[in-house]
């Protein structure tokens, strides 16, 4: 079992501690689970009240003992409700905040009530820009963590090219890389902080149906199992010289990274492959400029650029009508992190540190989709990759 | 791929307008996935507008063609964003609202303030505990697919008697059973209503292990793959003469059923095997009294009631100090649905159509746990059982 440090904690609150700072706030609190893990090593039920200055208080509810024994802070204190935090905060020598940050992308009414009743003359702010600012920077630790889960990745590569066969199912196939994925550590679900969100594990998709629109706020969807969750693998079954879409988010002790291979049974069609072979440029592209830490949105709009001029303005990210603003996201604790390589992110700059996958992809109705998804991150020495399967489509 | 008919959802919207009569509510706007596909028969992303009278209004950003194809209601319109709604509310000759319902126990801070502009004079009050009791009652289709659903279940029972081995992990067993689920239509995870929810697929703990306390709002949680997802089947391996419990929510078309059964390498302790036989003894007190249409309420006392009185007032539903208030739960397109077999539910009262899983629970310190977990629901004539594996504990 893996623990964050004492040191890197520290380390984290106190970036958290800066934004905070600069933002006016006096006083964070921090209830979700992917934010909740990161500043304090652990998802015991409870939240964490973070001081502008001093050491934060991790209130805990359910089970104290494991939030002892799995963070590495030093206050961690049973807590029966939020009703508390007030008494607790004057305990431990702290002022009573006047500007609170709340994890408001998130935080549902109800529950945000109870807090805004226990200081009803403080003023309450979104404190998720400034948490999700901190935690796109990964720190060593956390990159050492997502080379595993990149492992984990490669794993799901080679069982695919082991067990692909004609007529079996979309959802047969993810099932057997799922198996793996779990054998090795997955825990079953994936963390995405858009409301909604419910991701997959992974996509398998083959053929036409690949091509479908779907609910998810993704290039590629899926028909999914039923109408109740209508994306991902479905009942389609695969045929031959058909792309085999292959996209799975892997995760280890709480990190997940993207990887996107294609496969198919006998040769694709000659435009597929001439597809692929430009979804390289895309990245080639993006490469070469992540190296310039230019604006998110300069990478996105060069590398949509190139996609037009390569004759995909119809088909790159999505169908008409369908087509998404971004071809990348940050990744680490969740799907959906800082930085977004996406439409009019034209401020934000990428940072040493940042993690993203970028998965340029383009639709054929009636035929199927092409895409290459790594997962990256950018060094004070340029740009590293975190996923390494080979990229070359796998013709079985 | 299994649509909702038209006449099944008009049946649903007009109990939700009874309930918006009753507590002067103008309108409703349901957004949440699991919501949004019971009133509408698919997730297609947007959200679906009901006035208290006459038809309601599916406004969907994405993706508009399959919710035309998936939803049976008539009036499902493309719609960029929430703002197109007071234009849309008068072009369809309604009325604009002055109370409106929102799901308020799951719609994040953000998103709610987009609603609240919109209508800037209006009253938000909480529409989710109307939406729940709606859904609370299952209709005679949902009861089929649940049954399903069930189906499922056994198919994992079955799997597990054929793979269980000695020095196996937790984490393998339930790869093996989640694949089985995968091929069967699972979507691979599982809707919770609670904030900070995130339930695996399923439980697999063995031997003492699985009587450690965790975050997560159940009896049972175990050690999980890491802090960071600190509950579910880890890396702990299965020995002789444990329990190994296997407690599943398996799910067709949406729909969940949770069944639980023991399995040991191996006989069980004297203690483990009575143990048993009292938690049967436990359901067979809940069958009987279901039958009277108490409230919730009454039947979690009298079972706690007859639980202490076996023995068990430190074990039953958790250690000392991390004992949940609860027994059981309904089921249904989440795992938390109404009715809570739970302390303090003295007014609501068991209903025909009510489908609740039910799963007393014991924990011995350093030993294991036992359960039986079964989903049953009220009919006019009687309880019936969902589920309906071979209950008595596998003895490999």
């Amino acid at each position: 079992m893996r623990l964050t440090s004492k040191n890197e904690l520290e380390y984290r609150y106190r970036k958290l501690q800066t934004e905070m700072a600069a933002s006016g706030l006096d006083a964070v609190v921090v209830v979700q689970n992917a934010d909740l893990f990161y500043f304090t090593g652990t998802i015991q039920a409870g939240f964490l009240y973070v001081p502008v200055s001093g050491e934060p208080l991790y209130l805990v509810r359910r089970d104290h003992l494991r939030a002892r024994m799995e963070s590495g802070l030093a206050r961690v204190i049973p807590c029966a409700s939020p009703g508390a935090l007030p008494g607790l905060v004057a305990e431990h020598g702290l002022p009573q905040p006047a500007r609170i940050g709340l994890e408001l992308d998130v935080l549902p009414v109800n529950l945000f009530r109870r807090y805004e009743a226990l200081y009803p003359n403080a003023a309450f702010l979104d404190a998720s820009p400034l948490i999700r600012r901190v935690r796109a920077v990964k720190s060593h630790d956390e990159i050492h963590i997502l080379k595993d889960a990149a492992q984990q990745a490669d794993k799901l590569y080679r069982r695919a090219c082991e067990v692909i066969r004609e007529g079996m199912t979309e959802l047969e196939l993810a099932a057997e890389l799922e198996a793996v994925a779990r054998k090795e550590g997955h825990p079953g679900f994936t963390r995405m902080r858009a409301f909604n969100g419910e991701p997959p594990m992974g996509l398998v998709l083959c053929g036409p149906d690949a091509a479908v629109p779907s609910a998810m706020n993704a290039a590629l969807g899926g028909m999914g199992v039923s109408p109740a969750l209508g994306y991902g693998p479905g009942y389609n079954r695969i045929g031959r010289n058909e792309p085999i879409v292959i996209d799975y988010g892997t995760c280890f002790d709480g990190y997940y990274v993207d990887q996107t291979r294609i496969f198919s049974l006998g040769a694709l069609s000659d435009r597929m492959r001439r597809a692929f072979d430009d979804m390289l440029k895309v990245q080639e592209l993006m490469l070469s400029l992540a190296e310039e830490r230019p604006t998110w949105g300069r990478i996105y709009d060069a590398c949509l650029t190139l996609a037009k001029g390569l004759g995909y303005a119809d088909n790159f990210m999505g169908l008409p009508g369908g087509q998404v603003p971004f071809i990348g996201h940050g990744i680490g604790l969740e799907l959906d992190e800082y930085p977004f390589i996406a439409k009019g992110f034209d401020q934000e700059l990428l940072e040493p540190g940042m993690v993203w996958a970028f998965e340029p992809k383009v639709l054929f109705p009636g035929e199927g989709a092409i895409s290459i998804e790594n997962t990256f991150y950018l060094t004070e020495s340029g740009v590293k990759r975190l996923t390494f399967s080979n990229e070359e489509p796998v013709v079985l």
